[in-house]
């Protein structure tokens, strides 16, 4: 393994000059200590340190961004310095090891007082990543091989009323929900196994549902059951939906780790549906945690077929431009493959159609809507029709209104729900 | 489990009112969707429904700490309030689940753009966790118990340097720490599992000299492997530690997650050292992410027996009340016991005691040096030494120069160290 290298890009704000920042970045998370200890020798260093590849300034701050860091006395009025920095770090300090690779390249880096930011960007991975970690098991076609859909996004809702729903209310909700076309379903992120619907009652219920549904119209909708859970418990619940027929399962990806999404992927025979609830936490401060390039090529080593990403003009906190780079992102093969399907949701409608497509290109998304769909006022079937129109209307490149003058469901979409 | 819940404390930013900003965090959590949806009876509400225990604001600012925020049209010059706020979750919407516990008190909340700053301050939970999730094995008890140290704090060290020292220099770098009294020795949290010495040898090469010191002097060091990785294969590497004669191994909590944690805690025969690299991410902007005082119940719930605090005058960020806070968190019982013993580490020596006992009042403590021992001009006998007297000192309630009088070794480190 050696002569490999893994390379980390980060944006970091410091008080210091940017070299010493940037070394004592490479020191922490290779082969410094405080204090220079025996056995630390030239020849150690050589083969074993962190080696800071570039250093490009962008802009300054007054006022540091996080709190906690160090100032020397000479620092007087200290201007904090922004920079992205790449540090290559040889492949044999950690081998090919997902949460190893966390510890390397992320690791203490956060906590040092040198630093009032650091984010990391990016991530280079050599191929040995690769031959552990398969990836992404049935990726964008393996998905709309199961799904039956074909050459335009899976349509897609969420169970609501999120939380709560008795289970023999599943039933004809599925039922309505698959008789009215839907592509896809996924589990309310909140709703794992309660006590109150328990999940292999659950599973039943719902399966029995799609495939009569399925039967009569020859499609078989796709329901991602959120299997999030301890780690036994996930195996026994992914094992549940296979046997019961189901196509997918969910998980939320930073409430079972990397280590719980990788372990799953070793042994599931369904695409794995990856939900980030959490994500905020890691990437709200932009002088903080990761960025979304970095995090979903995380998701995707650990083994994630489909990856949220937010829509545009969400309820949530995120700019557009952030999410059309992250559907990007997924999108973007990594050792020439290994795609994850983005998913989209978050107050979207038929109308979302035509700035999702113009700004990123692709139809291979997962698109979800809840009220969107379920709130159409010509009924659910319509609902799901208004947001095939939508894409329809961006790939012809015709304007939304003008191509609901034929189509009253869009028509009623845009009444509704496009103020 | 009706009847039963889960209360979490926030601290929020928003320029909204603060009546409202809680209930949109109540909703988002809970039963809430952008649209009413049919199922979504007062029935479903009353039994599901999360509900604002308190808001109690604390200070406004001008500024908002995170982007994102929404404005309306009518909000100029708005304002940004901060409050505490506590929200109660009916434990039958998730069940004893630690990850999905996570989902439902972190879940989307950081990505709500009505918030300019939310952080999960702390999280109270009913005794349904204690009973599905059976907390630290060991504990302080079994941990002293297995080291045979009591009535002062375990003496450690970590092994350095941090990464790359070959398996040959591995034998007699623990035979010199384990001759010098050492209790404790931990690998460096970069050190898993590296192909330059892999984990099974490794652990041979620790454990014979440890044994074999142990043969002559009656006692046994306890080292902490660092079993960090995938789900199976921290399986495979505790039984090899177990096998060997070991007696603690070691996992970097954020890297495997607290799923990985949990799932090890199953198994374990051997108390786990929690390391907490990453927990900058988490924690260091003031409006995001979550308390220690939070982070460290899941730790306990997840079964870590050990977990890392900072040490007083650390290299990193954190300050010295809030590493106090968390060595006084970890030793809080829950449910009336699942105490952590609390691991004190970063640029500390025979000098950190008496600020450390003064400030927390206890001994049970795993007390980490590096340079602090390994660098002591008497060598490491004698920097083992100065930190035990260090203790001593601080018991007595002598002060440290004083006490060095008599005490040549914490001369010396005081001399090297106390600058």
């Amino acid at each position: 393994m050696r002569g490999k290298e893994v390379t980390a890009t980060y944006l970091i704000e410091t008080p210091y000059p940017l070299e010493r920042a940037a070394a004592i970045m490479a020191g922490e998370q290779s082969t410094g200590t405080f204090i220079a200890v025996p056995g630390e020798t030239d020849e150690l260093k050589e083969l074993h340190a962190a080696k800071v590849l570039a250093i490009e300034p962008i802009e300054e701050s007054i006022t540091p961004t996080l709190p906690g860091v160090y100032l020397t006395k000479e620092m007087n009025n200290p201007v904090y310095r922004r920079a992205i920095v790449r540090i290559r770090f040889p492949l044999h300090n950690f081998g090919p090891s997902l949460p190893n690779l966390l510890s390397t390249i992320a690791g203490n880096l956060y906590e040092l007082r040198e630093f009032s930011g650091l984010r990391l960007m990016d991530i280079e991975l050599p191929s040995e990543f690769a031959n552990r970690y398969p990836g992404p098991k049935f990726g964008i076609a393996g998905t709309r091989e199961l799904a039956g859909v074909h050459d335009r996004p899976l349509i897609g809702t969420i169970i609501k009323p999120s939380i709560g729903l008795p289970l023999d209310e599943y039933g004809p909700l599925v039922r309505m929900l698959a008789e009215a076309g839907l592509d896809f379903i996924k589990d309310d992120e909140l709703c794992g196994n309660p006590p109150y619907a328990p999940f292999e009652q659950r599973v039943k219920t719902v399966m029995t549902e799609i495939e009569r549904v399925a039967d009569r119209t020859g499609k078989k909708l796709m329901y991602a059951f959120n299997i999030t859970g301890d780690i036994d418990e996930m195996k026994r619940n992914h094992d549940i939906v296979y046997e019961a027929g189901g196509t997918c399962v969910m998980v939320c990806v930073n409430s079972v780790g990397f280590a719980g999404v990788s372990h799953l992927r070793g042994y599931t025979e369904l695409p794995v549906h990856g939900h980030r609830t959490q994500w905020g936490a890691m990437s709200r401060c932009p002088l903080l945690g990761m960025s979304f390039t970095a995090y979903q090529k995380l998701c995707r080593i650990a083994g994630v077929d489909h990856l949220h990403t937010n829509g545009l003009n969400s309820k949530f906190a995120e700019s557009n431009e952030s999410v059309s780079q992250s559907i990007r992102d997924c999108l973007q093969p990594m050792f020439g493959g290994y795609q994850a399907m983005p998913v989209l949701s978050s107050a979207q409608w038929a109308g979302s159609a035509i700035p999702t497509y113009q700004s990123v290109g692709t139809l291979d998304v997962i698109h979800l809507a809840g009220g969107g769909i379920l709130a159409h006022p010509d009924g659910v079937a319509a609902g799901v029709r208004s947001m095939q129109l939508g894409w329809e209307a961006a790939v012809q490149g015709v304007e939304l209104e003008k191509f609901a003058e034929s189509h009253p469901e869009l028509q009623a979409a845009i009444r509704v729900f496009g103020s």
